[in-house]
């Protein structure tokens, strides 16, 4: 069976859609929705992001703010400016659902809490959900935009108590349109967990590399997998990030606190090892408890990479890198019923071939790899999630 | 042209050598040797772990401590029992260069000068040269072995000013026999360099999962690549490692200490951000610094995941799940005069076909592609250093 050359997925979102920032996120969500069939209008502060937006295909630039009527405003601009642009498009457009894609959500929502109460109007914050998609690259910009860079990856709906079912609904499904999983979370337990899993890992990763910058290049020269994994995001762009850890900076300090305290104890032991020999200064002990507890934290990560028994089958499929291959691989895995728990994508630039990382039940894994093969994909490994 | 199913490599060490440990290191080092003909004895203090040595074809138990006459001896114990492993080994085999694979070189040669003070024989510390092989897998032990471990890995020939050349060269040797990159450096450099490359990303990425073992699964549920690639050593061995960071507290206590501070200064200018609100709280400045400096960091480590501008190209090679397909591809590039630069090499346990990634000089990258194509390997993809 020779598979399909292209695969339109069913779009549910009613549009017109107005998407303010054309860059990653915003131009990639335009580009699906487009097309979908969905009528996209553009916007961004900077007319040659716009028109390289427009020239990818994903929108038409509106023509002035305010003056046409989107059913649905979706802001993706960067984040320390998203709480005000939000509150611009709930004025603007009074008819509209408005969203926005910021990594931190308390403080967006303040900013339309306040203009709320400012108008007296709840029916302005009864049109806001906010969303975090949890999807990105290394490279920003519309020129890294991908119709596939949401497929497979949670899409946090941040609803608050006043927003209406109709908006909650109209984010739920832009999320599938496409293709995220859309899980529902309220700001704050949202801000808290991403400072855990998100901010944490960054600020530790680069205090890691920020070491690495005067030291000795005989020293870099021993420099072994383990240190490029844990120093990657280090390479993150800093001004993004800067707003992101900025703009959630009470949660950031609470986890940090947490790991310094930790750091401050192991700190104390190892000087006590360095003085006075590691059997006398008790370090064996408080190594052996950071390196046990983060054993038991590792495991606890979804996915791959968790360690530890896995209760997920993986398999490793190459994508061609042809447009629509990732999509065309899970409108196929949905044909077959087989539902993806999890996926990591492995994509660099000059890549010929993409290479997709899926977690599915055990049950189904092996019939799922045969089927595929059958199908023309090649299925580079397998693990069955028993054996380690 | 087929490519050549086996290749053996030429082996310049003398035998016969005694491998002290049959762990995953000692008992790669016998497959290699013996392999190439060496005659290769080993010992375990685990009559178990020795026997499945000798399973693999590691090597023959040897009859009794003391009774044979090595040329060579390879301990290969645990970190902690290194060093009085190699002075029993200098004592009992009075003609033999004696070589460790410790992780932590000064407590080793510590052990070995006091030794050879106490017995007034400036000869005994000549015959010993330190050695730490850069390799390691996820997996531990004898079962884990292989051939190919070393292959384009650093070793580091660690000489003391009181080494004889003929120990220096056995060492040297023996590193390249088993297809390693042999470096240079006295204990001091070494035990520093590990500190800042090894272990301070061993107790950064153990820190950061700790703080995961008590946090909520809906967090976690919320976990990206990033985190993902920062924790993936958190999952390695306590009790090695305790014996690895202990072993080299001095050194770890340094690098830990300046990673206190920075951690310190940022924590103290989040903490007004969160009371102040991040513009007045001066945070943008220290969280930019930090980001920046981590940018600076992570340029610097050779190889792929370094960001910045590469220096080489990168091509991406599917190697078969059958003995020896990773040694002929080495053979096969050094014919066709291709210089490895470096190599990571992706082999998950129930993979059919590992993945390696090679850094090669950019002028040759797009010859050595055409030519392994002709032999009949698989690219899946290439990077050629410059865009990206």
């Amino acid at each position: 069976m020779t598979p399909r050359d292209t695969h339109r997925r069913p779009v549910g979102t009613a549009g017109p859609v107005l998407v303010v920032g054309t860059g990653l996120l915003g131009t990639s969500v335009g580009l699906v929705l487009g097309a979908g069939g969905v009528e996209v209008l553009l916007s961004d502060s900077s007319p040659t992001s716009l028109q390289l937006a427009v020239d990818l295909g994903a929108g038409r630039p509106v023509a002035t703010m305010g003056a046409e009527e989107p059913r649905l405003v979706v802001v993706a601009t960067p984040p320390d400016v998203a709480g005000a642009v939000v509150v611009e498009a709930l004025r603007l457009y009074p008819r509209a659902v408005v969203t926005d894609v910021a990594s931190v959500k308390e403080a967006v929502w303040d900013d339309v809490r306040k203009e709320s109460e400012a108008v007296g109007d709840p029916g302005l914050a009864a049109r806001y959900v906010g969303s975090h998609p949890m999807a990105g690259r290394e490279r920003s910009g519309a020129g890294a935009a991908d119709a596939d860079l949401f497929i497979g990856r949670p899409w946090v709906v941040v609803a608050h108590p006043g927003s209406s079912d109709a908006a909650v609904l109209a984010v739920r499904t832009l999320a599938t349109d496409v293709g995220a999983v859309p899980l529902e979370m309220d700001a704050r337990t949202h801000d808290h967990s991403v400072a855990l899993v998100s901010h944490l890992p960054q600020m530790v990763s680069s205090l890691l590399a920020a070491r690495l910058a005067e030291a000795p290049t005989e020293a870099l020269g021993l420099a072994g997998q383990g240190l490029r994994d844990t120093t990657r995001i280090a390479a993150s762009d800093p001004r993004l990030w800067t707003a992101i850890v900025a703009g959630n900076a009470g949660p950031v300090v609470e986890v940090l606190d947490a790991l310094q305290a930790d750091l401050g104890d192991l700190l104390e032991h190892l000087r006590a090892a360095a003085e006075e020999g590691p059997l006398l200064g008790g370090s064996v002990g408080a190594v052996a408890r950071l390196m046990e507890q983060g054993n038991r934290g590792v495991a606890r990560i979804p996915g791959k990479h968790g360690g530890a028994p896995q209760r997920f089958a993986e398999l490793e499929v190459l994508i061609p890198d042809r447009p629509g291959q990732l999509g065309r691989l899970f409108s196929e895995l949905g044909e077959m019923g087989v539902n993806i728990e999890d996926l990591t994508l492995d994509h660099s630039s000059g890549r010929r071939m993409g290479l997709a990382r899926i977690l599915v039940d055990p049950a189904c894994a092996r019939g799922a790899e045969r089927e595929l093969e059958a199908r023309g994909w090649t299925i580079i490994a397998h693990a069955d999630g028993r054996d380690h």
